[in-house]
């Protein structure tokens, strides 16, 4: 997507956009820090929202998908980690109905403007006493507080605040998430959430989303397991009284894009955190018959347990990215790929280049690894991101409850 | 499948079919050990294959196919490790066409009864000096060590002998294999070779491999990657004398159940032995709505990274079996799903039932761990095999040329 002038887009220290609010709180539900929180609008807000595609949908993320499908809005979503909520069955449902219910009465709004989301492990019924305990502390403030209280193996708090103008009025896009294991495309162990003071409909919020997640949260894996609980959710309360963003708006490309930065600098926060992860890695596809089949080899390549552990190995064994390009039914010239590691060229005509693997090696100490392929099978392109398969990988999750 | 007399079938010691000759030698393709032998037979065999679906298909593997589609016959098959022959472009091709002719000149048979395998490295030339001079050494003898001369990071051979009697006459069948890392269904990076003496023709044979290899060597995953070079062939070379083993035969379903004995034990051989695996997997699942759902949601599970650290920490977190099965799009009744690992019942009706941990973490100290699922959506079953995720996993993979 173009803009006219970049510059009408800024990144920003953390802020809440206007007329949002937010707390947290500690609960019990894990034995330290704060593991609850909410946001609140103090206007009813548009919203939309993307959920998980497992078969077994945690409780929350049902009931906050029926809460928004209603009428796109919500003002307010209450948040807590340690207890996902999921495989309850009717106790698990009605209990999220309740803590619905508990945040509608403390904030004098009606259930039906309340989002509900949970994260940590599943199958434990969720402990209401001290949800609602938790409640009861929480205030209205403007602490950033809630963007670690809702983090499970992350190792630190992903957030990101976008300033831009649109019909001359400041516009403030603020998103956070969380999410480091079972991290697939088609959402994940992952929560996201977007507050905007823009000026948007909830339909018009929806087909944004959806589109700009499939290009960003749907194009990272971790470990290419999907969770019940994700989702990724946006508040658009209209405190900034822009235009309103329609697609005939002049500067709703502007917004698009504003958007999709807040989006993609979440998505590729949480590939870098992912579970044990020590680099990101960033796998660039051209020469793709079509977007769709560049997006699915990005994907295979960064998804592949033997290319993660050889990043992880610092070792420029590039026929294991030939072997993840193969594996997927994308149409390939199958003798003229190209691939670089780093901007180094390993691989011409399908052939070794005969690059020493020492210069490649070097650059694989690197935080951030790019890889760079070409199927030389049409013009379109696909970006995934990831990280490498470390030892802490799997000490992590053969640990997780211990 | 059914036989009238189970004991018809018996597992034996290793032993080579009648007629059938090995040997194997050291070319220097690795530092140490032999790694490289063939198979030979005193008469031309019919033959059957099945290989790698990946679209870079190495140059043996191509070859090899070929050949024996020419007229489902071989009388050889020469195999090297160490060097896999793939993403070589022309050069692979004719390095693979000279090792098959050189093979026919020293044994006096024509090229196109020669079955050629590669395994090891990608994109390295195949040092054709090498592989002339360990042809020259290769003798007709009874030895076994090519079953130890084709391994790659496997920590042991994989052999299994079954013998059986078909229309009173006693027919054996000796299978062997490779494969530790990149094993997935549809092939992987592994090898195997069947070798029988029954009086079969190529057709029936290729009709019987296909099935029974889509029942056990595409049932088992290790780390989800499929390997360029992958195939399994068989031979029969009809010294065992029986009628011949058609559809009417009544004893080609002790054949059949035989063949399948052979294959699902180095299926299993390979799971167990997975790249730094500590245990093997077993997963049955019953209650799907047909065969190959079943077969799907029992991959699924074995196959994902977060049941498999599960597994290698000991701990019987049963959130992750369910995560696993809701990604699939197979028919699951979503609170009727039951879940036992060692026969420990851990979900019913899709909810936990509250086992204590302890117990369950007691048996997964077994070297064999089970889980046992019922779907609740039909009469079908399925199962796969595989490994747990181990810190030497990632060791191996890290460095696996350094």
């Amino acid at each position: 997507m173009q803009v006219d002038s970049e510059d009408e887009i800024e990144v920003s220290p953390f802020d809440w956009p206007k007329g949002f609010y937010s707390d947290s709180t500690h609960a019990g539900l894990k034995p330290d820090g704060d593991d609850m929180g909410w946001i609140y609008s103090e206007v009813p807000a548009e919203a939309a929202g993307v959920y998980t595609t497992n078969q077994f949908q945690a409780a929350p993320t049902t009931l906050t998908k029926q809460t928004i499908n209603l009428n796109y809005q919500l003002q307010a979503v209450v948040m807590n980690s340690g207890n996902a909520n999921s495989c309850n069955g009717e106790q698990g449902i009605s209990d999220a109905e309740m803590m619905q219910q508990m945040v509608a009465d403390r904030l004098q709004i009606q259930a039906n403007l309340v989002g509900i989301a949970s994260t940590g492990v599943i199958g434990e019924p969720l402990p209401m006493a001290k949800i609602k305990a938790g409640i009861s502390e929480l205030k209205l403030t403007k602490n950033v507080g809630l963007t670690k209280a809702i983090l499970t193996t992350d190792t630190h708090p992903k957030t990101m605040t976008v300033k831009c103008v649109i019909n001359d009025q400041p516009v403030t896009i603020t998103g956070f998430c969380k999410g480091s294991g079972m991290i697939h495309p088609n959402m994940a162990t992952m929560l996201g959430f977007v507050t905007t003071d823009a000026v948007i409909s909830g339909s018009q919020l929806q087909q944004l989303l959806s589109h700009t997640v499939d290009e960003t949260f749907n194009q990272i894996t971790v470990d290419g397991d999907t969770s019940t609980n994700d989702m990724v959710v946006v508040m658009a309360n209209g405190q900034a009284h822009n235009q309103p963003l329609t697609d005939t708006n002049p500067d709703y490309s502007t917004f698009a894009v504003a958007f999709e930065t807040v989006l993609a600098h979440l998505a590729k926060e949480i590939a870098g955190d992912g579970e044990g992860a020590s680099k990101l890695v960033e796998v660039n596809v051209k020469g793709a018959l079509n977007h769709l089949e560049g997006q699915q080899v990005a994907k295979a390549i960064v998804g592949s347990n033997l290319v993660k552990a050889m990043i992880f190995g610092e070792d420029g064994n590039w026929g294991r990215i030939m072997q993840a390009i193969g594996q997927t039914d994308a149409h390939v010239d199958i003798d003229g790929v190209s691939v670089s590691i780093n901007g180094i060229q390993l691989v011409k005509n399908s052939m070794g280049t005969g690059i020493d693997d020492a210069e490649v090696s070097a650059t694989l100490k690197n935080k951030v690894v790019t890889i760079d392929v070409d199927l030389n099978a049409g013009s379109a392109a696909g970006t995934a991101w990831g990280c490498d398969l470390t030892y802490k990988y799997v000490q992590i999750n053969a640990s997780y409850r211990s």
